[in-house]
């Protein structure tokens, strides 16, 4: 007979032998003071400063998503009892779709419960309905996108990062009349390094291929109005389908793609992972509502959050961490090993009150280990040199490798 | 070159054709006036009834569970701010993993975004991390247990509904030292069915397989602290698997699993659709838990419950409808056609004011399309009256079959 708990124990131990068995920090932020969070150890409780939120804006505390969130529960309570198709879908679902949609510049826009959900059911019946289908995917692709990929049962290649002579070389080598879906993204999270959108796209336009562009670390981020890469490239009317998140610079949770009606209309009609889900809990989407329509007005969140990345990438420089200088609010500062990285973070919490979780694989590659720091409209110069001030003595008393 | 925008328009006219296009009702809830809603229509708003959610018990209104969201909000913000393992694990969620494990009388529990995530993700990281698994999948499981199925890329059996005969034969045929998971539900949502929860557990210890049990349609619902047929059956310490949800009885939104410690913690470390999703938003988390305290200690809305299902059978019955008559409380009324079911439930919407969504492929088989009620505590005699009345009417207008 087979004994489950001890394959499952050793599958645990194995995670443990490489050190990247994930511990998961027990916090809980303080709205009105964001960045600053109540961390729970056991029966203790002490404040730390967290830096690796993906609330970029720190829209997670803005009062016109509380008020939103708020009135939502009052007048329709608090889930939505059912599948979009089923007594689902309120008048808040229906305006965010409208919101989003108008964002993107698009006809149509669909929400699900979450980005990861989004990428994995649109991609897979994009592979279902579209014939004899090739997927051309960006080899830095996230999770969620090669999981939607790979269920699609269509044929799949993987393009070398952001290099548009491989991707064209492997679109000139396709049947003209083959179905083929570029799926790339705009911001990619863990390098922050930006995808030449428009090149990719004039590619499309020239071998007959539909875009899917990942927007969730741009959107809200960039644009005059937060439509993400695309619309600060002047190009989102050139991306076929746009897929952005509610859960980071908007401050709340669920994703979306935005596209032409009919293309919308299919994905609604055929994706599993959005027909069989209950929808979004009202108050989430009202305040999401909030959230897009404030950041469409409004570009002080934006200008003071590229002010605080270039600012601390500065910082970081001139102490000679290894900082990477990305062309985004990203700030990736290299570690190359899962124990050390996980020391590092460990310390960081311990001794400075500094919350930064390690990145170890799956997430990134093995051997390129890292801490991400994201620094928010909210996080102070104070709180910069506190952040700054420790990593330069935890880099020395672990020995970590300084910038070349 | 390829016409995309004609593929997807032509998979669009496909639905229609076949009467299965689906129109989302844009209503919303009226908290403390559960199950009113209004309905919008272009500009036009009217009150309507909600005779379709799955909100069960009326829990979306309660002032437990309303005010500990908004306690959430207040204290903590809108959103995670990141995934589980990257700054989005709140104190909310884990104390409601803690209550939840507590709940089924199992060591852990997890969260998931979705009930539809959470079978997806759960059964295919089991057939990632079981080495040469089948999984014995009972035939009229849940859209998102065969996906996560299909995504395990392991071995896959299909056995006949609640056929105990079937699986033990298949089970028999088995190398005994081969991984296998029978993987079934407790009510089946949509004939209301109950599967036969003792004897398939003993069929698994004989054969040494693991068994993994979806109540969604029964947590909150049965059992004396509301943890599902399992409970009721006093056997949930031999289902090694139970999997929730808090989007239904719960009346909020969320999946879990709850099961042996290693277990949860090896679906926990591997599963993506857990690892690379934001976590549920704070607010949701702490509504969750406070509906599940709730329902641990009051029972008097799961008798109302049940009580208030009897009664509309009964009642359905007593007209000729042709009401399914199942041991939970769930109310098929069968019609077999898609075209007419539609027509059904929109001149039940027009002339009646009542809501109710057909039911049809791909959520049933082809040719047993129906309406599905779902009577809660909140629904009372006059309701049940107008409905009743409503669906004689309509039954003789459509021409419908009767009961036999």
């Amino acid at each position: 007979m087979v004994d489950y708990p001890a394959i499952f124990a050793a599958a645990i131990d194995d995670l443990k032998q490489e050190g990247r068995y994930r511990h998961f920090a027990d916090i809980r932020r303080i709205r009105g003071r964001f960045p600053r969070a109540v961390l729970h150890e056991g029966g203790r409780r002490r404040e730390i400063t967290v830096w690796c939120s993906n609330d970029y804006l720190g829209m997670g505390q803005h009062p016109a998503l509380v008020a939103a969130m708020h009135e939502a529960i009052d007048e329709a309570g608090t889930g939505s009892g059912g599948t979009r198709n089923i007594s689902g879908t309120t008048h808040y679902h229906v305006e965010l779709e409208a919101e989003l949609a108008d964002l993107h510049g698009k006809d149509a826009a669909l929400l699900f419960n979450s980005g990861y959900l989004c990428n994995q059911a649109t991609l897979s019946t994009l592979g279902h309905l579209l014939p004899g289908c090739v997927i051309l995917s960006d080899e830095l692709n996230h999770a969620s996108m090669i999981e939607g990929i790979r269920h699609g049962r269509c044929a799949k290649q993987v393009w070398r990062h952001n290099d548009l002579v491989d991707l064209e070389t492997r679109l000139k080598a396709l049947p003209a009349d083959q179905p083929k879906v570029i799926a790339f993204e705009s911001v990619y999270s863990m390098d922050g390094d930006i995808a030449p959108i428009a090149e990719i796209c004039a590619l499309a336009k020239r071998y007959g291929a539909l875009t899917y562009l990942d927007e969730v670390h741009a959107v809200g981020l960039y644009g005059a109005r937060g439509g993400g890469i695309a619309e600060r490239d002047g190009i989102a009317g050139e991306v076929d389908i746009i897929e952005g998140t509610l859960a980071k610079a908007f401050g709340l949770m669920g994703g979306y793609i935005a596209a032409e009606r009919a293309t919308v209309d299919a994905i609604r009609s055929y994706a599993p992972g959005f027909i069989f889900t209950t929808s979004v809990a009202p108050a989430l989407a009202a305040g999401a509502l909030a959230s897009v329509r404030h950041l469409k007005a409004s570009n002080a969140e934006r200008e003071r959050h590229q002010e605080r990345a270039a600012t601390l990438k500065r910082r970081l420089a001139a102490r000679g961490l290894p900082v990477v200088h990305t062309p985004s609010h990203i700030v990736p500062v290299m570690v190359g090993d899962p124990v050390r990285c996980k020391q590092l973070t460990d310390q960081l919490l311990d001794a400075f009150d500094i919350y930064v979780q390690p990145i170890n694989y799956p997430t990134v590659p093995r051997g390129t280990e890292r801490i991400r720091l994201t620094p928010s409209p909210l996080h102070d110069d104070g709180e910069m040199d506190r952040l700054v001030d420790a990593l330069d003595t935890l880099w020395n008393s672990l020995s970590l490798a300084r910038a070349a």
